[in-house]
């Protein structure tokens, strides 16, 4: 039996499985589930030992654990570091999911659950490669360490620190990564480029507690509408963001990427539908895809203040906070870009009201150099399991861990993402394919060998 | 025993009502408290039975009920109508309550409860009146009908039309209404002037729902920072709204008025102060009582988008809504201002968002003429229980009530507040002092005597 065949016959186990890993709300973000967090490291455990991985550790970190799994039978063969996360992003608001986020149910070919995706499928489905080679043939071609991580969802707070204090022990010849999208259904798809994130927190305080907005109303300056003032101004007519000195290291697109991006089988209005809004929208100039994978941006992630329940209360509030985040692209820097955002918003601040800006998070972009013995193996495993050549893609989103794994180990990173556009990864309903799931599987199976093949 | 007499002797008794009275968590704007609101109302009837009343009716309305209570036996004297109202504002931030909301609580002389000035302490302080010329007396020197409802924190839907029905039976000569302030501690106030309110909620709506900030922020517009830009251009640079027509209608201050004003014993810093603020703000060219009394405003009262918890999520979101409202002064029409805002707001919705503007509620603001014996006997009143002249004031917050009174029973309407500046209305830790929930009683059985005697 071949490792395809293996995980053919044994695919409704291997969906049963991820099923339960699903139903392990492991929210790494809220203290109330760190209990269920700690149980989806175990079960990540009890599953590689299952696999056939030879050792298997919990590792403590003062956040959640990392879970390691090696295999390191094949002398002389190459090492491939996987990593993969077991934590998931709060699943809010939970009345516009279909079914419940963490009771994963199958509808039209789509895995529906909170991390279906992002990242226990991926994650996953990496280990069930090792596994087919383990049961099918009672060895792997190459050696392996998994490092399945509990803190992703919340910026991978202890990682670089663990990888650092163990970068011997885990030392390899390359990463692999699934925890990012395909480019388009059937269409495989490498990743040479992700964009950083610089997350923040401003809190402006006006009065001491609120107030009545008409005994006080006209005669205070209003935090809420101060908060509105200064995100109002942060960016241009033309959709460019005013912090001085943001554009200062973006590396401009050159005539051939933007000749590329623009080969792609991409249509802007079925990306409008998707995502339901009425237009697209941007920086000027660009095209979406230039966009969401070249250009920088600021976002608010989250606004309060005041009275939000039902009816009109008439207050006046007395403090309003928004969560602020910038996606930046080579060369930014993350904690320059949280330095220049911190200063201008400080200088922002009306008088009548104090401004505090927080970082909570980041991490800078990250662009690979798409040649070598194992970009070629995925190539050609990936073209075997989907029957088409992957095209180089990028991704809008953020994994800051890829620059501390190049980093510290000096090997490419393979980010092969086996997510469709259009998951909901961090939205309600996510989901992930149930075929991708399956030949993904497969096409790793497959990268294993060819990477023991060598360069051909 | 004169009335005087019988309030003092009955002091402890009528704050442990008064307790009992603020232990009810008659929060309007709230269905979960609809049992919590109808005790109230039926709280409210028992103990005007219990004063001497002799009619007393808990009137069904489509809402809350309105409590009435009537003693009609001085004929030929004037019949005062007294409105006040049993409901409350919601409670929340709750973790800002030194006691709980409705936990009351005597500190530094400071009754401290949701409920304590409004209006259960001030509405019930002229029940007391009423009880103790009943007790004392076995008479009252005037007819009184009482109208306490359960409304007014939701605007009250339900009173005009109920007012408008019963306008035969509940005919008055004056209406007396105590939902406000003295101008400052030992210093009686009658108030001559309300502010108005458009209350508004506007809601952007962008994407389907909530997206992952990498995989698409830069190509849709976001709702919160759309938001936060159509707030922003609602005020310019000297703090003026910016809605147009929106000063059309707007009494400017004569000379005579800003000299009245700038008369009263009132101090700015003082004002920063209590408020907490670093610096007080508002309208250019005005002073903060100018601003409180005499111009409109526009303040956000509550904004919500994406995700508010702890730690970095990083959703773009798909809506944003903000509540806003408008403190109006004459002649300013709230519904000419809230269709003039709706237009205004709808008009600056940018390419890739829907935007949706909802009038909650609203009022017209007021002006009295104060002239006339009542008036006069509220004077006289007031100088005896304070030992000092009354002053002239206005209020910066709405009754909209007021309006419909003056309009359905073409009687003076005397706004007479007992309570004090930096009461907390409608924040945390709501207070009334202990001192003018006693006097105001006085003056109000005194205030019974003087209208009774007639013009001096």
């Amino acid at each position: 039996m071949t490792p395809t065949e293996y995980l053919r016959e044994n695919r409704a186990r291997h969906l049963e499985e991820l099923f339960e890993y699903l139903r392990i709300p492991s929210v790494s973000a809220r203290s109330e589930h760190d209990a269920d967090t700690r149980s989806a490291a175990d079960w990540t455990a009890e599953r590689m030992r299952e696999a056939g991985l030879e050792t298997v550790e919990v590792a403590e970190t003062p956040g959640h654990p990392v879970v390691i799994g090696e295999w390191r039978g094949a002398e002389g063969a190459p090492t491939l570091l996987v990593y993969g996360h077991y934590d998931v992003q709060p699943p809010e608001p939970l009345d516009e999911w279909v079914s419940g986020p963490f009771d994963p149910e199958i509808r039209d070919g789509r895995i529906y659950a909170r991390g279906a995706v992002d990242d226990k499928g991926q994650a996953y489905l990496h280990l069930k490669a090792v596994e087919a080679h383990l049961k099918a043939n009672g060895t792997l071609p190459v050696n392996v360490v998994f490092v399945i991580e509990g803190e992703e969802e919340v910026g991978s707070p202890n990682l670089g620190a663990f990888l650092r204090k163990n970068a011997e022990r885990l030392g390899c010849d390359a990463v692999l990564i699934s925890d990012n999208t395909m480019f388009a259904p059937g269409l495989p798809s490498v990743s040479v480029g992700l964009r950083g994130l610089a997350y923040m927190e401003v809190h402006v305080r006006g009065p001491a507690s609120d107030l009545h907005s008409g005994q006080y109303g006209g005669a205070v300056v209003n935090p809420a509408n101060a908060l509105a003032r200064i995100i109002a101004t942060l960016h241009d007519e033309d959709g460019r963001v005013t912090v001085p000195g943001f554009y200062d290291r973006v590396r401009e697109l050159t005539d051939e990427e933007r000749r590329s991006i623009a080969g792609l089988p991409h249509d802007e209005e079925e990306l409008r539908e998707e995502v339901g809004s009425p237009a697209l929208g941007g920086e000027k100039g660009f095209t979406a895809l230039e966009r969401l994978w070249a250009r920088p941006t600021l976002d608010v992630n989250g606004l309060l203040s005041g009275y939000t329940g039902e009816g009109a209360k008439t207050v006046l509030p007395g403090k309003a906070m928004a969560k602020i985040s910038m996606r930046l692209v080579p060369d930014q820097d993350h904690e320059e870009v949280e330095r220049l955002f911190a200063d201008h918003v400080r200088s922002l601040a009306p008088e009548g009201v104090e401004v505090e800006v927080r970082a909570l998070h980041g991490g800078s972009p990250w662009r690979a150099d798409p040649e070598g013995p194992v970009f070629e193996a995925a190539k050609r495993a990936l073209r075997e399991a989907y029957g088409k050549d992957p095209v180089l893609t990028r991704e809008g989103g953020s994994i800051p861990i890829v620059h501390t794994f190049q980093e510290i180990f000096a090997s490419p990173v393979l980010l092969i993402g086996f997510g469709l556009p259009g998951e909901n990864a961090h939205a309600p309903n996510e989901w992930m394919s149930v075929e991708n799931y399956q030949l993904g599987a497969e096409a790793i199976a497959n990268l294993y060998d060819h990477v023991a093949d060598g360069p051909r």
